[in-house]
């Protein structure tokens, strides 16, 4: 009978690896950096070495690991085919495949990183006791996750959650990362949230405590921190953020209707003040019934990704 | 060993019903009236007492049946519960749990009906070999169904699919029936596509042949045939209509990103014509991958719904 799961988030600059017993309590979790150079070739050994040191270090026996589930930072096709991970340096591949002959065949299974911290924060955060959530993830860009019934929805081609990509606003002027206008991501990722700030400064007149921060290094904190501390213009401009973002949660209710949104990202550090902001609009653009999806926070951090990682071998 | 399965689509006029073989084939259709007086308290009688004769003519026994879907126009949640049913009359009440009952026992299950007529299309329609579907029904209303892993996805709080309900547009000055603003149903219904060709028609000096029919009796048919026989105006109006519905399509790839959506309702008989303008607006708001769902038409009309009511007991 296997006791323990492991789950792996493959990033940019670290994979992030811990080791679960299967009820979800986290025993040990490290880090090791990604070894990008030679088209990342070397990260699935780099794996596999560390998380066989750490399982003898620990005395797990491999007969006692159920397997490991590992989010890499790209589109995953349910076949663990990856057309490519831009960040990693990979070209195609099937890493899952790949990582569990280097573990002795160890049921591996991979997805986008992503999704697999929408199904961590399912699983041991903010969406804890719910089987349906969607999760957005406010960081320097906007990401999300669908999770049906306690499970990923992927998507055919690899585009399921991609919400900051989602169209909110006709007279955007410039063009998003993805190449159309108007994205979610362009308003209300961390990045989305300064330019916001410089361009509502930059068309008012108005006194603000945003005007004695230095451009260059303005922060989405420093606005939302401002906001919070009565600034009008700050405020303003936190509205504006939270309008789309308001919008875009109906527009998911009526199509998917989760039990519940979380909020997560460096962004929803800002709280309930966030939410709150949040919500108001959100009821406005979903009419149809009192009976929502429940709005809250993610609780995991940057550990979701390696709590959902290994929650998905458990199934 | 089961051979057939019934589905039921109750209609606020008429409920279709359906007597099929396990592989997907109709062996039998009918409709009965909708009797709504007495809060509706007929109907499920009414449905029962008429596949009981129907079956009996056909020389089908109970035992060679496996079930009976029904669908119906409101929200129903996982257990069966439907809250009300505006248009039957219907309160509070379990109809699949009482039409078992009228039917010694026969499985029944209950869904939304414009869940049921994706599910329908999946089976054996416009999305046939297909698991991943998204149907939109543009008729007097705009309705729709999302269909992952051949399951109906109904959401929790019955909202799931109600697409024509999302916001698409900033700047509409009427209120939807639904108490919000800017609804993708009041720019692409069949009602919808009406007012917009008057609005465009008051608004412009342009010659049409549009101005030739009465206001009053004007329809979206009208509307399209006239944009299809080469009318300017009336080509702005389908131009219109069709970059809200590509964006739409666009927003729910990058949510769920099923194989196909599948475009149905009246509106949908103008073909091909309406799908490639639709498609051209799509490729527009979904630039991450040129590897996107692809958009059909609707192939069983009013059938769709007693198909995929029959469809949900097979599982």
């Amino acid at each position: 009978m296997s006791r323990f799961c492991v789950g792996i988030d493959v990033g940019g600059t670290t994979v992030k690896l811990g080791i679960f017993e299967n009820n979800g309590q986290l025993m040990r979790k490290w880090e090791i950096p990604t070894r990008k150079e030679h088209n990342g070739c070397n990260i699935l050994t780099d794996v596999a070495v560390s998380i066989r040191r750490t399982l003898d270090e620990m005395g797990i026996k491999f007969s006692e690991v159920g397997g490991a589930g590992m989010g890499v930072p790209g589109p995953v096709a349910r076949s663990g085919y990856v057309p490519r991970c831009v960040n990693l340096g990979w070209g195609e591949c099937y890493p899952a495949r790949d990582l569990s002959l280097m573990l002795d065949g160890l049921p591996v299974l991979c997805a986008n990183d992503a999704n697999i911290a929408a199904l961590g924060e399912m699983w041991q955060g903010g969406g804890k006791g719910y089987d349906d959530i969607v999760m957005i993830t406010l960081g320097t860009g906007v990401g999300g996750g669908v999770v049906i019934d306690q499970k990923i929805v992927a998507g055919r081609h690899g585009l399921a959650g991609e919400i900051g990509h989602t169209h909110v606003r006709d007279d955007e002027t410039e063009y998003c990362n993805c190449g159309s206008r108007g994205c979610l991501e362009q308003v209300a990722s961390a990045t989305g949230i300064v330019r916001e700030a410089k361009l509502f400064m930059a068309s008012s007149g108005k006194e603000s405590a945003l005007r004695e921060f230095d451009e260059k290094t303005l922060t989405a904190k420093d606005v939302i921190d401002t906001a919070k501390a009565g600034d009008e213009l700050a405020m303003e401009v936190v509205e504006c953020v939270c309008y789309y973002l308001g919008r875009s949660l109906a527009q998911l209710a009526l199509t998917i209707d989760p039990e519940i949104f979380v909020i997560g990202g460096g962004v929803s550090k800002a709280g309930q003040f966030l939410i709150d902001i949040i919500q108001k609009y959100y009821v406005q653009y979903e009419t149809l019934s009192e009976n929502r999806p429940l709005i809250g926070l993610a609780k995991l951090g940057n550990d979701a990704g390696i709590y959902g990682a290994a929650r998905m071998v458990l199934d």
